[in-house]
């Protein structure tokens, strides 16, 4: 094989230099790209949402790069001491352009950093995002005001914190320890830590940021609980940073990623604050200590589903990210050659195993980037009827009912593509076989840094039992002739669906979104309904709501998974319809392989169910192999489109000219130069130098005078 | 719910500390622990492999524990280069210990070791395992005394590591670019890397370690190439550790996990060794430029599988501490509470869904320590038989089908275990919720040190495929008749397999290990036939063996995969008849719920080749919950029979007595001392003192004179 390498490739050059010309990544790279089928520059303004927003992306992806705070080319090798540090300055360069822009500008400035640096996405976000947004919701409008006076929005004298979980207390609100009694005689709150669980955990930013916290903690007054509330407690005296009385705080230290968030613990001793910073937008407590409970205290979750529609679309944005790494160094990578090649290995995106590996994960991406485009659109439009809405109203059992929607879509939507994201990341890690292990590939910290995410904002696996039991509840309306909203919208043909199977003539008809639409349709009609039979079957052995709902977990987990599978589906399928021309013809394709790939995934299913048959279920896997081929022929264009700069994607292996080893090489010789040996001196030469003979316990007696033994065995 | 918690509990305490005697962790673990309904230690002894083994354990944990050397306490605080300097002090302790001790004795303190010290574990290994096993695999009896004598194997002025992969080439061995270059002149070769991507990468001990590399390079004697040999280079002079003329060494830098490994890039540039340096026990070169090589190099193969097989045991030995971890948290982890509890909160153990995410991973894990034990075994003869072999035995067909199983099988059992204790370490992140993002709780260290053996010794994906060729040719094999060893000896009954199904009267009889291990060889019995269909279809258009392989991989992958689920069961159910009393019915419900556990996994299978109707299925779903119920009453004496002393276990979540809060606390206390603040007077105080106004673009028309403009639109 190696002998074949050297005949005849090109006679002026040495075989060595014959074979790097035959496997130069860059020419390689450039092959891929004379593969597309469609106009890249129009699929990047697809999915950015036009041509504008492209243009405001690349800016700021340039004045990100050009930013000195934003340097990221030794972030694997400072400590976290100076990732800290280098953390907090970035935020003057954030500042400056969080009062000089728009809204819109910002967040898509915020989504742009959240890709070069998730860390200082969270410590930023912990005040703007958090902070400010718990005085948002909860804040009377004069609070509001009187909040923003004193800093809490330009950051004067004010960095806040939100202290919300607790040691022994995380996704379990109204189960938080901390308390916060009234006291008539002074007119204050006294904050307390009662119990070492009830030490406040992870507070982002509270470890060297914050001088205030917005304190999630137990209303007491008159001895009576009313139950969690929000509070606003300084932490430090701005001027010198020093703890107030009663407030102990600590740094929780190193995590598995996002160091540069320095998150922290507290504990309020006896901390007295005035009446008025409890935060009564809802829940009032008067002077004389009566309490006012709101009605429609539902009302203000809205801005807490807004950290989970987020994550959708970071999901997808991340997912972008390692996908170019893994599928660009498959475009180049070689390994193995086989007999007609002349001794020249194969890209590894030619292996059909490397296909199957990767293009399924970059269909998904695109479902997951579609989803997200309209789970926005969904949150933005309820927030604009929350925001007008007032009790007393008309249409306030609609608004309640988007309300409910939004929140279990964004919760089913949150778990879904935070793990379909983790998934990908460590997939693409491993596709990288060695150098994936490497931190300067970048794949590894991806990992790290997005890992917290399947558990933040919601655990994934209570948001999905969330979002099962929302489907669950819907059966039940829908058997009771209630019209449910689109995304359960299948639910009102329960009966067209149960016991429905494919209809096609032929197997390639089965290649239809309208075919796997359907098929989504009644699987999950089938599950969703198993679902609620166990449920109501629990019910009818006299066990209450929440132990129903717990036995049957399980499959409320199943519906929930399955449900988001054809939701994403849909959303991709629903998008593609919209497209004309070449895009659409390569987008089909990719569209069908996610369907199909889902199907086969979760097989049984739908055989179970008895939509597909033995024989369909083949064909799909057989067309599975297919669809990966086609889109393999297009992923170097496809991932092109995502239009992420070098810098953004920040890992040799994903360079958009394809020299991957150049730039590998390069950054690795750069982040550990050769120097002295650091303990050659004081371990290795005494080691190596030592009398072997002595390390033995000697053969001696040390003085010892021994009888002979005179029996012997 | 609150409110229920502060009544009647005890009237003499606080209603907090009534919640907090209520909830208290250390008696939720001593319930636990009163539920066993089997001897614990006979469970040990069990799994150990006796008594004996067992005390030997012991004695080492406890030996590790009080050696200062092994300190672990901050080791997620400390920089690289630190973790790199305290690993190399470890090697002394180690050294003391391999020449005091018996090689059984001195294997199980390692196996131990890469428990505490996954990074040490390696460093130590690129010598005694890579190193020394290049020299015993590759070198001529003269060869092995020349280099022990020279202090190969006490490490006297001398330090080995095992350059194989390079930057641009790794699983593809025969794909390596270093050239050996016989001069006879000289009577030397000249190693040389003639590219960047033949640059040694990932070399483990080149950055910082090593005198001598095992170097793998093209041998090359009068202008032909004979393929990859083995070649002992000095990198070091052992009195100074500076490089040697011609050898460029640098670091390769931070890593996503085992840092304490030095691993390092190493490129040659004509280099000259004696000709005695190349290891002649197989192919030979002659003073005169004759090469010899040999018939059966293949033979030489078996010692290349110890590391896998090694790695089988590791993958069950890091999933039992995971699961220590993750099981013995969720036994005093309290959250929500039901009505009927007076404001308690649950344990997660007692979640049906919690119950889902562990159990069915602890049944693997045993299913995985009962086939690493087998797989031990099977290598172990293996060895016994190639030793004796030499060219010309009578029995040599035999060995070589002996050898090729062995390699099979241990190539796909360490893809199948490797994967499943990755996904079992992040399952059990994941279900420590927010404190599994924390260093201090030790799984994501856990992850991050054994993804890599995800990769190294075979990239899984291509040793999956192995398995899967290996599989397709014994079916080949056996259709024309011969038979097969008992791994795949149910390929021999294929006309019996095939289109079998479930012959049970009633849905209880499924649960029956032999019913299963039916299910599981028509399941597998399919899925082979396929692939080999799939392969003999290609052949058939024309594709050479290779191609053909390569077009059927994904259905090579899937075979294997299941196949694994197969076989692990099947020494989980062996391991099982063996025993007798309580320790039997409680590990034949165990061995049930992995049983049907991996059935539900994979149901698209059982349905397609329709040995399990759907109602089978349904029952298999609902069955694995009550074995889930069932598993987890016995969760914490069966953790606690993994007998990993809180040492070993390293992580304050999985303490034996239960205590987790406080022993959390006073680990992130230690390692972050509350202190001066680092950077307010830099960063902060400029930053929340800065003058608000001033940062806008002020709205001046700095001496601008503007014309009005005529027509506005």
């Amino acid at each position: 094989m190696v002998q074949a390498r050297l005949n005849g490739i090109k006679q002026h050059l040495t075989p060595e230099q014959a074979y790097a010309e035959a496997v130069d990544p860059v020419k390689s790279m450039t092959e891929e790209r004379a593969r597309a089928k469609f106009n890249v520059r129009e699929l990047t303004y697809l999915l950015d949402g036009g041509e504008k927003v492209t243009q405001l992306r690349e800016q700021i992806m340039l004045e990100l790069e050009r930013d000195p705070l934003f340097r990221m080319d030794d972030i694997h090798d400072i400590t976290k001491a100076e990732l800290r540090e280098r953390t907090m300055e970035k935020f003057r360069s954030m500042l400056h352009h969080l009062q000089s822009e728009s809204v819109e500008q910002f967040k898509k400035r915020m989504e742009i950093v959240s890709l070069v640096d998730p860390g200082f996405w969270t410590r930023f976000g912990v005040h703007y995002g958090l902070f400010v947004g718990a005085l948002q919701s909860n804040a009377s409008p004069g609070q509001l005001g009187y909040w923003f006076e004193r800093g809490a929005l330009s950051l004067s004298n004010f960095v806040g914190c939100f202290a919300m979980t607790e040691l022994g207390h995380g996704s379990n609100v109204p189960g938080l320890e901390t308390t916060a009694t009234f006291d008539e005689a002074s007119d204050q709150f006294i904050i307390h830590t009662p119990t070492l669980t009830a030490t406040k955990w992870w507070i982002g930013g509270a470890a060297h940021s914050a001088t205030h916290a917005a304190v999630f903690a137990q209303l007491v007054v008159k001895g009576k609980r009313y139950g969690t509330k929000c509070f606003v407690v300084p932490l430090r005296d701005p001027k010198t940073y020093a703890t107030l009385p009663g407030i102990n705080i600590g740094d929780i230290g190193k995590k598995m990623g996002r160091d540069g968030i320095d998150n922290g613990w507290i504990q309020f001793t006896n901390v007295r604050i005035p009446r008025g910073y409890m935060l009564m937008k809802h829940t009032k407590v008067s002077r004389a200590g009566l309490v006012r409970e709101p009605k429609l205290q539902q009302l203000t979750y809205g801005a807490l589903l807004q950290g989970r529609v987020a994550m959708v679309a970071d999901s997808a944005h991340v997912s972008k990210k390692a996908l170019a790494i893994a599928i660009r160094y498959a475009a180049v990578r070689r390994q193995f050659s086989n007999s007609k090649a002349n001794g020249i290995e194969t890209k590894l995106l030619d292996y059909p195993i490397h296909q199957r590996r990767l293009m399924p994960l970059l269909a998904q991406t695109f479902a997951m980037l579609f989803t997200a485009a309209e789970m926005t659109e969904m949150y933005n439009a309820m927030m604009v009827r929350l925001d007008s809405a007032r009790e007393g109203d008309n249409d306030l059992d609609e608004v309640m009912e988007v309300l409910k929607e939004t929140h279990s879509t964004s919760a089913g939507l949150k778990a879904f593509c935070t793990w379909n994201c983790l998934h990908t990341i460590e997939q693409c890690r491993q596709a990288c076989g060695g150098h994936g292990y490497s931190a300067y590939t970048g794949l590894a910290a991806m990992y790290q840094d997005f890992a917290v995410q399947c558990t933040w904002e919601g655990d994934n696996t209570i948001l999905t039992l969330q979002a099962g039991r929302y489907l669950v509840s819907s059966y039940r309306e829908a058997m009771n002739g209630k019209k449910l909203s689109p995304g359960v919208g299948y639910l009102n043909k329960l009966d067209a669906l149960i016991g429905k199977r494919c209809a096609v003539k032929k197997l390639q008809d089965i290649l239809d979104p309208l075919v796997i639409t359907e098929a989504w349709q009644v699987v999950c009609a089938n599950v969703v309904k198993n679902a609620a039979l166990e449920f109501e079957a629990c019910l009818a052995k006299g066990l209450d709501t929440d132990d129903a709902y717990e036995q049957c977990s399980q499959a409320r987990l199943y519906a929930a998974k399955l449900h988001s599978y054809g939701y994403l589906f849909n959303r991709f399928a629903d998008a593609v319809a919209k497209l004309t021309g070449n895009l659409k013809e390569v987008l089909t394709e990719v569209c069908l392989l996610y369907g199909l790939f889902a199907i086969e995934d979760n097989a049984g299913a739908f055989l179970q169910y008895e939509y597909f048959t033995p024989a369909h279920v083949e064909f799909i896997r057989s067309q599975t192999n297919v669809l990966c081929k086609f889109v393999r022929d297009q992923a170097i264009p496809l991932v092109d489109a995502f239009n992420l700069s070098d810098f953004i994607i920040n890992s040799p292996l994903g360079r958009a000219d394809g020299n991957v080893y150049v730039h590998y090489f390069e950054q690795v010789k750069r982040s550990n130069p050769q120097g002295d040996h650091p303990y050659f001196e004081r371990l290795i030469k005494p080691m190596i130098e030592r009398k072997v003979e002595a390390e033995d316990v000697e053969d001696e007696e040390a003085g010892l005078e021994e009888e002979e033994d005179e029996d012997e065995e």
